[in-house]
């Protein structure tokens, strides 16, 4: 297997991505290509006694910053290393592409450079997030900030395979996330792709979903528009944070709480990394003729590591290949 | 002061009516009047030994049920306890209005029998939530699933109000719920909504605010539509009930864990109440020409006691009123 990493893309590039890469190669015995200036990734190897050992570099001179605006990926920053990783993945020059940079960049140039899979309006961004029970995919969790009802059932369709084919889980429950569980609620989104969707015969639609079922586990794939997305996956961050903030003060704010501390520390623990998004690998962009995962753009080492992870997941699993097969046979 | 409150709205009424209004009669020096049937109300009251003193009774036959449509608030059920004390509330006959009965119905019969004011085009259902410092109104919280970029102007207006005169706070900062910081995030309503909101005289416009900041009480007013706003709404709800699951089981889940729960207890007390709804009182419906509060479907008595203590803090901010003089003087 090999995989292409945008070694300039995130705020910790290029030395946490070449941390995680080498992590990667040497534990799950991936092949890796690093995009980007090979000058700069040898020095910052050598400075930091990174061995590249097994790894080869594509050159690309360019970096693609935040303050770019994402369309200029095409011309502009054509050489930058996201865009020139992306041109080899779509030339059949490996199994999968990393980019811990521009989201909005990634998701232009992955749309019009890997291409979309016959029968995707568009491309959406997938979120995996953790819930009491099991982990769930949030799709499109901020892609596209307008949708339409006939891309809530390309994203249902998208994220059962993603569930199916890299999560393991045989019939995904899948659930739109609405305003009330009644199917007449919500808008008139949701109000016209309710029937859509339970008309699907490859999905297992189990309904709407309130947010507040959500952090439940209440289904596998929570389908929205990105506004929407968007919103439920950054309040869930920021209530994660908040309240383990909050968690953390109920015993270091009082010296009667930190004597507390050591007996609740194997607990906040495991609650600590149930939390983590580091553990839970990047966000797949879903509908695409191949692997394309936007990891965190605050990634360190061990998250870009669990990217990896979860892009050898999407390539083992056949991902791609199975959402050809589940999608409609037309162009939509 | 004279209230008036729906003894027949809630999972537990009339029961936790009668205990909440009992105890804001004794606590609060309010007059309260209870809608409902008399002989129920009388009863329950004597079963429970429940004193009625200097509280009066407004008799309505009917109970609104759950499982009404709520227009039919209007005709077949004007008889119910909410209508009747919608119009008495209309009619001039009280300062306010409460009811944990259904929330269609309420918005529905508070919108056509108390009316709007003028240049209000719908009323929102704000929604006092807690943060990690202090407590915000978000608005609309569910009542429009679809919304005009001036109604989100509106409830801009209408929540710099509330937040002035109900708590106080003098300059409130009003945000957009967004996706993104810059101006120009966001569907098209926020593209739209967004000049109209800077270009308001009345209101402390400070931009876009994204969902990862709004539980770090980033302002004091969130603008949303109320399909966003009921997202909002019920995922702070769900993650803080998770959230706060998972961290009682780093206590209760082992041994050890359960040796450390003395010391954090004062702590995890704070938290708790710091996360309560019965702590903040209702959804205040405005928009209105009068005060009429939703409380929470599942209120107890201690929660219907918090809705009246904001009622009359309504009132006594001279709420409506000043509601008139905030907004445009022409009708929208």
């Amino acid at each position: 297997m090999h995989l292409i990493a945008d070694a300039f893309g995130g705020d910790h590039a290029p030395l946490e991505v070449l941390k995680g890469c080498r992590r990667a190669a040497d534990k799950l015995g991936v092949r890796i290509t690093l995009a980007g200036s090979g000058e700069k990734i040898r020095a910052c190897a050598a400075q930091h006694k990174i061995s590249l050992d097994a790894m080869e570099i594509l050159e690309a001179p360019g970096v693609f910053s935040m303050e770019y605006e994402p369309q200029t990926i095409l011309r502009e920053h054509k050489d930058s290393s996201m865009a020139v990783g992306l041109r080899a993945l779509a030339d059949g020059g490996a199994d999968a592409f990393l980019s811990a940079g521009s989201t909005g960049a990634l998701m232009v140039g992955a749309t019009l450079i890997v291409k979309r899979l016959k029968g995707v309006r568009r491309g959406g961004i997938g979120a995996v997030l953790p819930s009491a029970t099991t982990p769930f995919l949030l799709l499109d969790s901020g892609a596209n900030a307008e949708c339409s009802a006939e891309m809530l059932v390309n994203f249902a369709l998208l994220g059962t395979v993603y569930m199916q084919s890299v999560l393991g889980i045989a019939n995904p429950r899948v659930a739109l996330a609405n305003i009330g569980t009644e199917p007449g609620k919500g808008d008139s989104l949701r109000q016209e792709a309710y029937p859509l969707l339970a008309g699907q015969p490859n999905i297992n639609f189990i309904g709407n979903i309130e947010s507040r079922e959500i952090p439940f586990g209440g289904c596998d794939v929570v389908v929205a528009d990105g506004f929407t997305g968007n919103m439920i996956l950054k309040l869930y961050e920021g209530m994660g944070k908040m309240l383990s903030g909050k968690f953390k003060k109920v015993f270091t704010g009082s010296p009667l709480g930190l004597l507390g501390m050591p007996f609740a520390l194997p607990g906040l623990m495991g609650l600590k990394k149930m939390m983590d998004y580091k553990e839970y690998g990047g966000a797949p962009i879903l509908g695409l003729n191949g692997v394309v995962i936007k990891a965190h753009g605050s990634s360190d080492a061990k998250a870009f590591y669990s990217a990896i992870r979860q892009a050898k997941q999407c390539v083992e699993g056949n991902m791609v290949q199975k959402m050809k097969e589940n999608l409609p046979r037309r162009e939509a």
